[in-house]
């Protein structure tokens, strides 16, 4: 699937032939709304709604603490003691991930500090958690939290992020040194969508003796990982974005199985025990990804992710990766043809393979452009200082919303509109 | 409200002068169950579905992103944003936190490590984490884990439980000295039921010079607390117990004003950032509660506990209390007159001011009598390695339920029913 026309009738042509067209009634989107906003929070899963009140008004309401152990009386269905293992396995196979290598558990900055302790506690010579400016901010935040916490002279290594185009793993490759005891990575930037190329930082920090943290939060599910294949360490997640997951879904946690007998996690709660309902007074972690775990999980938010992941799962991950190049080509060709002249720039990767699934775009007005935006019924998010960013999710974005999305922001721009004072204000973002 | 009979006439009575019994249509119970389990996972409250199918439906399915600002179109309604700390002011209430105290985040045990390494921070010459064994188990691994992490001559004390009716408090005051920077206890603790003296145990640790974190998993809805009257430091708490916030609903984390601009969270992650949505490349601790925040929230298992926070903040919290010592006085009274020939001795504090919302008992064949009760439709709990729990939620459990509960545990002791061989096989407690 490639871009052979920047027409609307185009469009709709890509569309009746993308095989991935059927899934999006897997979704519920609100009418008269083009979404691409699907990386900050996906959208609703059709099944979800039907799971959560199951398992709010059966699983809670009828059979109470019973479905710890199993959610009906029928002794062999899977209690909810399972849901993060369960469901971590199922991100396991979008990741790449052997079964019992993921566990689905806490927020994702939660996982980064678990992930990091890991890490360096493998580490206990070197000194240096090597990241990336730029990066989503709470992983920085995380690594020097950590890094203060320990005391020992650990620091926090932050590269300048380069241009996007100029190969910003080949930048993290060069900087890994002997005292780098772990890299910590986005695969896709929040912001620009440029990718790292696992595989060879992976390689790199392990050739120097050092591990990496991998954070997948927008990638995972519309990008291929292949965490096994790449010899990966360790990864962390998040289930709202193209996972679908809900609000504040759980996040997720990969542990190469080689690790899980080395590693323990600095936050020691009773879920990561060996033994958790045997009460035992003394800590021993569990010998498998339940290490990972810290507290009681959040059953109805798990039940919800699961929705979202099962219908992950339905799709081909290479027609998602397909229809996602195709999707994001689209909207850089039409920014080029149609956007330039009001002073957009792409600031996305123009080559595809080192792009996820999003295109981003500055423009000195971009927050009130946004608002125009919304207030015409395309969601995409704003990004300071001057970012617009589009996020495309193939399993329920069309060619036609893309094109309809960018002729509404050539509009808006040949227009002006998005210079009216009610645009302006600053209040809130999320 | 005390208990002037035995008899099943006189529970009956008991329950038609009980002002909190209009309370129970507040909660949806099974049919045919007597559930004294609502200290491990509390009952369903009404509203709680329909609130849960609204986030779902409404706020995420036609909302989507825009539901983080506001949940409906309504530009004043709260968002998704402040559900954190708006929950968190109604548990302020419920445990005598002034509002801007308590923040809902984490897990219980995510939050103690939090507060255990923010006393750590306030107290930096002090080495020694004052803890009592036989405390709920997490609590103790936690605080392992991060005197292991900290790797800088902290430790744990643990103290041997002391005989129930010993007072225990006074086994604490007089341990603290001038090496601990903080204890950590459980006001109430999770199998006998035995509770500090908030009071005198804070007021004896500030004295010399160390903070407190209590863990309120077990008191929280069910007994009075005065988090501010008692000058508190920490508290946290869990959200699925007495508060009846769903499976694994999100901890509380209470964290009192005067320390707020002295702390910040061994975990920064973006949520406890000054402004989260700023993306800044460094950590600013927010200046208020928020700084106990780590990552994004679950949105749906909050909305479900916010539920269950509404129906205990709608009863007389005076009620509640008296209710419970008379819940509890009955089961012992019970205990004492029918019980004591089969074995089975009272582990519970008779002092009902030392006594939680929970009875327990000792008896050798705990585990298959605890099967055998279930079997029979009464839900206790069984914790290693003897002991039998039943705990009292004052919002629903009525007298008559107390009394048919004893009956049906007299009956199964008395005709040896627990000793089928169903009863005696182990397989996953929770």
């Amino acid at each position: 699937m490639t871009v052979t026309g920047l027409t609307r009738d185009d469009a709709l042509a890509a569309d009746s032939d993308d095989p991935l067209l059927k899934h999006r009634a897997g979704y519920r989107l609100p009418d008269g709304v083009i979404y691409l906003d699907g990386n900050s929070l996906g959208a609703l899963p059709i099944h979800a709604p039907a799971r959560v009140a199951t398992a709010v008004e059966q699983q809670w309401g009828e059979r109470l603490i019973a479905s710890w152990n199993a959610v009906d009386a029928a002794a062999d269905s899977d209690g909810w003691i399972d849901l993060p293992t369960r469901i971590g396995d199922k991100i396991g196979r979008i990741i790449g991930a052997a079964p019992g290598q993921v566990v689905v558990t806490d927020s994702t900055s939660v996982n980064v500090f678990k992930a990091l302790a890991m890490a360096l506690e493998l580490r206990p010579d070197r000194r240096v958690i090597l990241t990336q400016g730029g990066d989503f901010p709470t992983d920085g935040y995380v690594a020097d939290g950590l890094a203060r916490l320990l005391g020992r002279d650990h620091r926090v290594r932050r590269l300048t992020p380069s241009a996007l185009q100029d190969a910003p793993s080949a930048d993290v490759i060069q900087a890994i040194d002997s005292n780098t005891a772990v890299v910590l990575l986005s695969h896709v930037n929040y912001r620009t969508g440029a990718a790292h190329d696992l595989a060879a930082v992976t390689a790199a920090a392990h050739a120097a003796g050092a591990l990496v943290v991998w954070d997948l939060a927008h990638s995972a599910g519309v990008m291929p990982v292949d965490f096994d294949a790449i010899d990966a360490d360790f990864a962390v997640g998040c289930g709202y974005k193209y996972l679908n997951g809900g609000p504040g879904a759980s996040a997720f946690l990969a542990i190469a199985r080689r690790l899980q007998d080395q590693v323990s996690s600095p936050i020691a709660g009773w879920f990561g025990h060996a033994r958790p309902f045997a009460f035992e007074a003394g800590f021993e972690p569990a010998a498998d990804i339940n290490l990972g775990q810290v507290g009681t999980p959040p059953v109805l938010s798990m039940v919800a992710l699961e929705a979202g992941v099962d219908a992950v799962l339905a799709a081909d991950p290479d027609a998602v990766r397909t229809k996602s190049v195709a999707l994001t080509q689209r909207a850089i060709a039409l920014a080029d043809a149609r956007l330039a002249d009001y002073g957009v720039t792409v600031a996305s990767p123009r080559d595809a393979s080192m792009r996820g699934s999003q295109v981003c775009f500055r423009h000195p007005q971009a927050w009130p452009v946004n608002r125009a935006l919304i207030d015409e019924g395309v969601i995409g998010d704003f990004r300071t200082p001057d970012i617009l960013r589009l996020g495309f999710a193939p399993l329920y974005t069309r060619h036609v919303d893309v094109h309809d999305a960018m002729d509404t922001l050539a509009d808006i721009l040949r227009t002006r509109r998005w210079d009216a004072a009610v645009y302006h204000a600053r209040t809130t973002v999320t």
